[in-house]
Formats: C-alpha cells, structure tokens, sequence
C-alpha cells in the first residue's frame, strides 16, 4: 500500500486546514504506515518546572496519528479520534523538543488504530506511549 | 473524609501556580470526592468546524481529577498524571462551554483514580468520558 | 429507546450461542442502557490468595456490556469488542461474588460505549471500573 | 540491568505459585527487558466462530508483563495490574497459538508499565495490543 501523501502534502494540508497547529509541528519522516512529528516546544507547552504539560503530549500523538492515516488515505478530510490511551512515563527532559514515532497497527475500513511512543529529542528512554483509534468516516473509505 | 480545599482555596493554588489555565476554567462545585469544572470554550480551543478540540477536552479532564484530588488532599504540590483513557463520544455543540462531572473513584495512598463525563452544557449525552490516574509522591501522603 | 430484550430473553440467548459462559454469569437487571450482571465466583476464577482474577474481572465487564447492547439492538448477534480499558482499584472481598453495574454511554450506528463499575457484594467501594468500545456491524443496524 | 530469571526460572515459579496457569502458556524466550509467551490454544478458550476470546488474550498480555518484570525483579512477589488498555484489532486464525511479544517500556521504583502486541503464530498483522501497568509493592523494591 503506497504512500498518498509525502511531508510536503502533509504539510500543506496542515498549514491550509489547521494553521493554528502548523507552527508547532514539524513532519520529519513519512513511511508506509509509520510518521515521525516533532514538536517544537515553546514557553506555552509548558508546566511549572520546565517540564512540557500532559495535553500538549497528548496533541502530539493525536496529530502523529492523523497525519498517519492521512498520509496512508489521502486528504480527504474527517477521521475523528474516538479512544486514546496514554501512559507518561517519565519526565520530559528540559528544553528538549519532543519526537513522537507512530506506527499504525491498523489501517480498516471504519477503524483505524496507531500506536506511538514520544521520546525528548536525544533521550533513549520513551517520556509517554499513546495508542488512538480513529474512526473514518464511510464517505472516505 | 472532609474537604481540605474549596473552590476559593483551589482558585487561588490554580492563579498561583498555573496562571495560564487559570483563565480557563471555572470550579463550579467541590464536594467530597467529586468536583465539577467547566471549560469557558474559546477561540483557541476549537477545531475548524468549531468543535471543541480533543486536547482541550484531555485538559479539561486532567485538570479536573488533579483539582479534586488537591480538594481531598490539600495542597501538597506534586502528583502527577501516569496515564488517562479518554473516549469522545460526540461532537461537542458548538457556542457551549463544557462541563466536566469528575468522582474519585480511589483516594490511595500511592495512586488516585478519577472518572470524568463531559458534556456540553444544556445537553443530556455525554461528549467524552475519561479515566485518570494520578501518582502521589511520598511526601505528601 | 425501549429495551428489546429483557433478562429472560438475554437468558435463553447465552444458553443457546454462549453455553460456557452461562453458568458464570446472573442477569440481575435490565433496564433502558443499564443492566447488573453477577458474577458467580467459583474457585477458577481465583487467583493464589482467594481474590478473583484480573481475566475474571475483563470477562465480567465485556459480557455485561455486551448483554445491555443486546437489551437494546436484540439477538441480532455479531457485536465485538474492539477496545477496553480497565483500571483494578482494590482486592476483591474473599467469597463474595462480584456486580457490575454497566451504563451505555453511547449506542451509535457503528460503535457503542459502555462503562462498568464492579462491587464485591454489599462493599461500597468499587473493585474495578472498566470502559469498553463494541463495533456494531452494518448487517445489524 | 542483568536479567534475573530466566525462561526456566519463571516456569518454576509458575508451577508452584500458578499451577491453574502453567499448563496454558509458554515461555518461548527471556531478555533484558523483553519475553515473548505462547498461548497453547485449547478448545476452552474459544468464542463461537472458533476465535479466541477477548478474556483470553487478557489473560495472555497480562501474564506477559507480569513474567517480563519477574524476569527483571526476581522471585518476590506481588506485583499487581492496576490498567489495562487493550485493542482488538483483527480475528485471531483459527486453530493457531497466539504469541505475545512484551516489552517493558518502564520499570521504576513503584510502577511498571509494559506494552504487548499479539499475534497469531505465523501471522504478520497483530490481533491485538495491550499496555498494562503494575503496582510494585514497597516491600519488593
């Protein structure tokens, strides 16, 4: 199964449909069935400590795992998160960007399932894992 | 098990040490073990299309169960989240703040266990319900 | 939305297409999106110690969300479970048997949402709570 | 961090401490960090259709993360699963053992959380994944 949409689609689809997420969000590597995003933290992602806040790692596996599924189906538009389960793990390390690995483990007709493991730029050990299943939509399919 | 914080009390840790959620959320309701929290939806937090995005609903719920388990506990600082499973049901009505229904379902001495339902306010059904556990450090037990 | 299957008939349906699970499992309750399932404890479902088993307790959650989607599609059969996410927040009490008490957060077209709590008889606090996704086939809509 | 048990070690701990169990799984293979486990399908774990049931493949992932970190901490104890979020993906094949690949993605002081893919022998697609967290009690630390 080919790729649809390589990062410069991805990006552009962003940058048109989510610009407020653009400027975040970095796609560094588009494969069959697997994306890595960077997120380029910023004061505001922050917590008191230093340490990038629980909903920000949670949008970056949600976007990692869109941009999956978009790159495996093409822009056409409205698959919806319906589950995520997330586990943090360890501390982000401070002033490090984030990198979210995202592999789709399954790519149906009405459900999608992709798991991703977020590591700070650099660090061996994962901070959190997430797993996200999005629905698609049946005009899509 | 009495309330060890209020909504005031809790304000005032929220503009002391979380400035920046402070603006968005309002404590409704503290009771034993349960806390009510709504989110004044703005701009940013929406989605094209204007729902309520899922991250602004992951914070939603997070910061609810950390307000009520500080309600219990008092305000000792530092649990953290160690993992949330969080299913949207439905989309969000648009122009509505969201409220979130949050009940301690453990108050241990290690981990705490918080269940949250959303829901649009005025609507019946629910938009999202999440799970939260939270790991309290040792020296605040 | 009435209930199209009420205990009785939930009954005869696990007799005739779920034999094994018959025996282990009381229908106590059933009403629109609600339903009480007992769980008979035996000593298979035991872990060392006397207290049940966490696979006992999946088990007791996935059918009792099954039998109340049944309540109300009817005997149209081939739900399955797609995701669960189940959180153990006690020991079971030695000897008694196990209620879940089970909401239908959600009864869509394609998925349907429901959430368990489970008691150790007459003990107030729950053991374990659960969520779990069933996909709903298009031939039974 | 030297594996402390191996595939030998952890089937004798089984026999004595599980013997409901021993019979059911096999321990195919032990590294730092990492086990893998067969289920021996038998006729008792199926579902009508002939699938294995979703109880079951608890039981597989939770048996996994729980000999993975035996592995690691040694013969002492007590760990209990306190979550577990786990997605059915595909129809397990009929007639064929299932095999758990586990990795431990974190092993602290007090929690340790494992992420399991499942897959039926011989199959590339994996029918499930499952990630579980572990209570260590202080005195096995």
């Amino acid at each position: 199964m080919p790729v649809q949409m390589d990062a410069a689609a991805l990006r552009a689809f962003l940058e048109r449909d989510f610009p407020q997420m653009e400027s975040d969000f970095v796609i560094e590597r588009v494969d069959e069935r697997e994306i890595t995003v960077r997120l380029k933290v910023e004061y505001r992602h922050l917590r008191p400590g230093g340490t990038v806040s629980g909903p920000t790692m949670f949008a970056l596996a949600d976007v990692s795992v869109y941009l999956g599924i978009l790159a495996m189906i093409g822009p056409k538009g409205l698959a919806v998160t319906t589950n995520c389960s997330i586990d943090f793990m360890r501390k982000p390390a401070a002033g490090a960007d984030l990198i979210a690995e995202c592999k789709l483990l399954k790519l149906g007709r009405v459900l999608a399932v992709g798991d991703v493991l977020i590591y700070s730029e650099d660090v061996a050990e994962p901070v959190a894992r997430a797993t996200l299943t999005y629905s698609i939509p049946p005009e899509i399919n």
